[in-house]
C-alpha cells in the first residue's frame, strides 16, 4: 500500500542513503562482516552525509529537523541492503535525545561538532551484569570528589562500546530513597580515553557481528563535574523518557529486517532451481511468502502509524511497547520462514537471510524484552 | 493509539449507533439469538436511523456520502456489543455498491426507497453447491424469453437469504468464450416473491446463528428484463469490483470481533475469582491479554490505513486481500486465547466470547478464503 | 507407525465396535444431532454390547479386565466415525473408577447390574457455578439427618446430567479444617428421581450438541446414608485419584478427533473439485495435511505411551497432564487447519469437520484447563 | 515418564559417556568452541571408549550390536551437556551403515580398524552447489581409467569435511537412463590425501561452530577401483536406504537439544534474580517451561517409539520423516522460548542456550528439509 508518512523530501533522502550504501558500503561489507567490525571511517562518512545531524539544532551544526522519519529511512535502507551500520544507531537514536533534552548550551557546544561529524561516536551504558531490565538495582557508583566524580563499577551489553569515544554512563550517586527506589541515579558523559576506563571482551553474540557489544569496567575513573548530564540523582526518570523512541526505532528495524528477508528470499527462490523448476514455482513458496508479506504489511502499518504519532509528540509508552512487541515478533516469524525457503544456503552466513536470522533474535530482547512490553501493555489496560 | 481516521462527525454517528444498540437491541438479543433470527422490524428501525442510506445519493433518499467510514463504525459498534445484525451487512456493504455502480436511474428510483428504509432487504447469490471460490464454473442459467429471463438453478451459502426481499443473482446467460472463461455471467435483481423461487434449508452453521444462511433454488423463475443489473454477460467483471470493499468490511468485522473479545474477557477476568483471587491477577492472564491487545492494535492500524486508502479510491485488490487475511487471522488467534481465559464458561453460548469464537471462524473463509488471499498476494509479488 | 499397544483381542473389539457404530448409530446420527440428544436406548444397546462392563468384576456382571485399552478403542472408533456417544464416556470413564475403588460390596451389588446393562446411567457433579477448577471452594452441603443426608445446593457443567439416573454428587459435610482446606467434602450417589432434585437448563454450548450438559439444583434432597461413597469428609482426596485416567481419556478423545479430522478432510479434498482439479492436488493441501498427520502421529505416540503406563499402574498425575495438554492442543491446531481446507462447507454442521471444530474446543478446558495442566507440570519440574 | 526403550546395559553406557564428557570434554569445550574445531584427539578418545565400534561386527573389532540405541544415548548425552562432537555423528551414524551394508569383506578388513579406533574419520559427500535435495541432478563425475576412476567435480555442505580421512563421494559414472533418472550414480570411499583433492573454505554457518562444514573439490582425483562401494551405477538406491536412520538420528538430536534447552533454562531462571525475585518465580516462566516440557515429552515419545521400530527393522521412510519433522519443529519452538527466558544473556554465545538456538536451526533443513518430509508424508497418505 502507498505509505503516507514520507514526503518527497524524505524520498530524496532515501535515494541519497541508498546510493551511498550501494557505492560506499556494499562493496566492502563482506570484509567488514568477516572482521566483525565496521571501519571507523564509516562513521565520519555518515557524518559527512549529514546523517548524524538531522535533529541537531542548526546553531550546533545540524539540520534542526524535529522528526524521526529520517532515522526510520536510514534504518530501512541499511536493513534493506543487508547492512548493519555498527554503532551508528545507538549514536543517533539512543544517545542524541538525551543530549538534546538534557545537555546545557555549554555541553552541546563542546560535544555536538564531533557528534555531527562522526568523529566522536557515542554509546550509552545502562545494563550491569545481573540487572537486566531492572535498572533500579544498578551498582555502578559515582562519588563526588571536588570538581570530579569518581566512577567505579561495570557495565555489560554496551552496543558500540568498543569504538565509542564518549559514553553516557548511568551510575548511582545517592542511595535509593525508602519511598522512591528510582532516586539516586545520575548520568555522566564519560570520555572513554579516561584513566581507569577499560573495555572488556567484545561479547560473542549469536548475530549482530559488526556491532561491537562490550563489557566495560570503571576503576576510579575521574569524570569532570561538567560532564554530568541533567540533574544529579534524577537519571532514572530521564532513562524512561527516550524509551518510546528507542522502541520505535527497534520496531522499524525489525519491520525492515522482515521486509528485507522477503526481498532476499524472493530473489533466491526465483533464481534457484530444484527438480527442474524454480523454488518460486511451488505453491508452498508462494503461500509462505504471501503470508510473510501480509505480516510485513501489518508491521509497516503499525510502524508508520506510530511514527506519525511520535513526530506529533503523541507516542505514548504503551503505543511504543505495542509497536515493538508486534514488529519484533513479526520479524522472528517471517525471517524464520524465509530462511527455510533457502534450504541449506539459509544456514550459511554468506547469505543475508542467515545474518538476518541471527541478528533479529535480539530485537525481542533489547530495549526491553517482550515480557517487559507485555507488562507495560497489561498495566495500560488496567490489569 | 489515537485513531486519526474518524472525525467528530463520525464519533457522533458512533454515539447514535451505540445508544440505539443499547436501547433497542441488547435487551432483546438473547431472545433473537435463541430464535436464530433477528426480527424483521430491526431492519426498518435501522433504516429509520439512516444506516442504509449513508452512501445512497440524496436524490434517492440517502445522505450521499462517499465514505466507507460509517459502515466501519456500524460494524465496530455492533460487534463491540456482541451483536450480529443479521443480513444488514450484506444489504448495505455487499449489495449497495453493485446497485450504485450498475443501477440505471430507473432502477434506483424503483429500488432505493425500500432499500434505504429497510422495507426491502437485499442479498446476493453467487456461490453454487460445488463451486466455492471458482465463480466461473457456475451453472445457474438465465435464458431470455421475450421481455423476461427464465432463471433455473440453485445457490448456497446465501447470507440473509431467508428474509431477503430482493436478491442479486449471478447466472449464466451465455456459454463461456474459449479465450475468456469469465464471459457470459449476468446479474439479476430478483424479487424473492417470484413464482418458482424457493428458499431451502436455513443452513446449520457453527456460528452466526442470527444470520440466516440459506440455500436457494430457482425453477423457471421469470425475471423481468428491466431487473437485469449492468450489461448482459459482463457480470463476472462486476463481481470483482466490489471485492476490495467486501474484504475491507470483513477485515473490520474481524478486527472488531477481536477487540470485543478482549473487552468481554477483561470484564470476565476482573470479576471472576478462583483460588481466592481474580483471574485478572495472574501474570498469565495479563500477558495473554497484552499479547492479544498488541495484535488488535496491529489489526486496527491495518484496517484504518486501508479505510483511508479506500475512501481515497486507492484500495487495491491486493491491499484488501492483505488486510482481510491479516485481520481474520488475528481474530482467530485472539478470540481463541480469550475464550481460554474464560474456562468452562467460554464454551457456553450465553457468554459473548463463545459466540465470537463460533462466529469468527467463517471470516477466514467467506469473501474469499485465506488461501485465495494468499494467491492474490503472491501474484502481486510477481510469484 | 504400527502401534504396539493393541493385541489381536483389542483389534477384535475394535471391529465389533466399528460394525456396531456403522449399523446402529451412523444411519440415525444426523437425526440425533438435530435433536441434540442421543436416544436412551443407545445406552442399553451399548450395555448389551458389553461396553460398560469391561472393567467391572465378573461377580458383578462385568468382564473383570483391568485395562483402559478398551475404553481407548471405544473413543477412537466413535470419534473416527464422527459420532459422540452422549453420556457414555462419563458413565464408564469417569464414574466407574469411583464406584470400583470406593463402593462397598453391598453398593456394587445394588448398582452394578444397572450400570453394566446401561439401564442406569451415571454422571458426576463436581463443578459449581463460580468455582471452576477450585473444588475446595464448593458450597453444596449435605447435612446428616438420621439415616439420611439432606442435600442442598447447585451444580453446573454436568455432562450427561439430563439423562442420568444416578449422579455422584460432591458436597460439603463439614467445614474445611484450618490446616486442610480439602477436608469436609463427601461423595454421594444420588438417585435423580429423588424429591427436590431438579435439572435446570440444558446448557447451550458451542459444540458437543448430543451431550446433555446440565445445571442441577438440590433442594432438601434426602439421600440415604447407604448412598455415601467412601469415607465421609474424605471426598476431595478421592477426586484427585481418578484425574490421571480422566485426562488420559480426554487425551485419547482429542487425538482421535484430530485423526478423524484428517480422515474426513482427506476424503473431502480428494472429492472436491475447484478450478478444474481436486483440492487434494494443491501442494498447500498436501503440506497442510502432512503437517497435521505429523502432529497426530506424535499425539498417538504420546497417548499410547501413557496408556501402557496407565495399564501398568504407573501413569502419574504429571504424565497425564502432559498428555492431555499436548493432545488437546494438537487437536485444536489440526482441526482448525482441516476445517480451512473445506472452505465454506467446513462451517456447516452437516459436515463432520464442523462438529469436530465445535466439539474439540472444550477439551482444552474440561478435566482441568490447559493452565491447570501447566501448573501441575511446572510444579513437577520444581518450579 | 519412565522410558521403556533403555535397559540397564544402556544406562551403564549412558553413565560412561556422561562421565567421559564431564571429565574429558567440558573442561576444554569453550576453547574448542572459540577455535571452531574439536581437536583430532577427541576422535581417538571416543574410539578408545568404544563409541565408534558398537555396530561394527566383532571380527572387525567392534561390539557387533545391532541397535541404534547406543547412538541415541551418545547424542542425548553430548547434547545434554551442551556439547557438539564435531564430525563423530557423521562418522558413525551416516557413514557406517553404508560400509556395513555395502562394504566387501576385503574393504571392511582395510577400513574398520581405523574407523573403530577413530584414527580414520569418515564423512560423506552428496550435496553439490546448486542441487540441494535433488540428488539426481549431481554433476560430479567418475570416469573409469584402468584400475582407477578419475573423479572431478565439487561438493558442498560436507559435515566433517575438513578433518575427514576418507569420504564417501557420490559421483556420476553413467548418464541417467531415460526411464530412470536415478541410474548412474556410484559411491566411492576416497582417501582425502589423494592428489587433486582439495578442501575449500570452511563454511561460515549460523551455528554448529565446532562442526567443520566444508566445500570440497576434486580435480582428476584417481580413486582405486577397489574403493568403489557397492555396485557401480546403483548408488542412488543406496542413498535412500540409510535415510530413515539418518533422520531418526536428527530427530534424537533435536529432541535432545530441546530437552537440554529446558535444563539450562531451568538452572538459569532459578539462579537469576530480577526485581528482587528469581525469574523462576514468575507464572509466565513456569507456564513457558511447562509448555516446553510438554512438547519435549511428546518428542521423546515420538523418538522412542521410532527407535524401537528401527531396532526391530520396521522404521519406514515415512515414520522417520514424521519423527524428524516433528522433533525438529519442537526443538525450534522450545529453544526459542527458552532463549527468551534468558533475556540478553540468551543472545550471548557463552551461554549454551545461544548455541542451541544457532545449532538447532539447521535440523529443519539437513537430512532433507521439512518440506521434503511433508512431501514424503503426503505421498504416504495417498495425496
Amino acid at each position: 500500500m502507498r505509505r503516507s508518512v514520507f514526503s518527497e523530501e524524505h524520498e530524496d533522502y532515501r535515494k541519497t542513503i541508498r546510493s551511498f550504501l550501494e557505492s560506499e558500503v556494499l562493496p566492502h561489507y563482506q570484509e567488514w562482516y568477516d572482521a566483525g567490525q565496521v571501519p571507523r571511517e564509516l562513521y565520519t562518512k555518515l557524518g559527512d552525509l549529514g546523517v548524524f545531524g538531522i535533529e541537531v539544532p542548526e546553531e550546533h551544526g545540524g539540520a534542526g529537523i524535529h522528526s524521526f522519519k529520517f532515522s526510520a529511512i536510514l534504518t530501512e535502507e541499511a536493513t534493506r541492503a543487508g547492512i548493519h551500520l555498527g554503532g551508528s544507531g545507538v549514536h543517533v537514536e539512543l544517545c542524541l535525545p538525551y543530549l538534546l533534552k538534557l545537555g546545557t548550551e555549554e555541553q552541546l557546544k563542546r560535544w555536538m561538532p564531533g557528534f555531527v561529524s562522526g568523529e566522536e561516536m557515542w554509546a550509552i551504558a545502562m545494563t550491569e551484569p545481573g540487572t537486566g531490565s531492572d535498572l533500579a538495582g544498578m551498582r555502578t557508583s559515582a562519588v563526588r570528589d571536588g570538581d570530579h566524580y569518581v566512577l567505579n563499577g561495570a557495565k555489560t551489553f554496551i552496543t558500540g562500546g568498543v569504538l565509542a569515544n564518549r559514553v553516557i554512563v548511568c551510575a548511582r550517586t545517592s542511595p535509593p530513597l525508602e519511598d522512591n527506589r528510582r532516586f539516586g541515579i545520575s548520568l555522566f558523559c564519560v570520555d572513554t580515553s579516561s584513566e581507569g576506563w577499560a573495555v572488556g571482551r567484545k561479547l560473542d553474540k549469536i548475530g549482530l557481528r559488526v556491532s561491537d557489544t562490550a563489557e566495560l569496567s570503571f576503576t576510579d575513573v575521574r569524570v569532570p563535574a561538567e560532564d554530568l548530564l541533567g540533574e544529579e540523582n534524577e537519571g532514572f526518570s530521564y532513562l524512561g523518557q527516550n524509551l518510546p523512541q528507542e522502541r520505535l526505532g527497534i520496531a522499524y528495524h525489525a519491520y525492515a529486517q522482515a521486509a528485507a528477508a522477503i526481498r532476499f528470499t524472493k530473489a533466491y527462490v526465483e533464481d534457484r532451481k530444484v527438480f527442474g523448476t524454480t523454488v518460486a514455482s511451488f505453491q508452498n513458496t508462494k503461500f509462505e511468502l504471501a503470508a510473510c508479506q501480509t505480516e510485513v504489511d501489518a508491521a509497516e502499518a503499525v510502524c508508520d502509524r506510530a511514527l506519525e504519532a511520535h513526530d506529533a509528540g503523541e507516542l505514548s509508552a504503551v503505543d511504543a511497547a505495542s509497536a515493538k512487541l508486534f514488529c519484533t515478533e513479526v520479524a522472528g516469524r517471517v525471517i524464520d520462514r524465509c530462511l527455510q525457503l533457502h534450504g541449506g544456503y539459509g544456514y550459511m552466513n554468506e547469505y543475508p537471510i542467515a545474518r538476518l536470522y541471527a541478528d533479529t533474535r535480539v530485537t525481542r530482547i533489547y530495549g526491553g524484552t517482550s515480557e517487559v512490553m507485555k507488562t507495560i501493555i497489561a498495566k495500560s489496560m488496567g490489569l
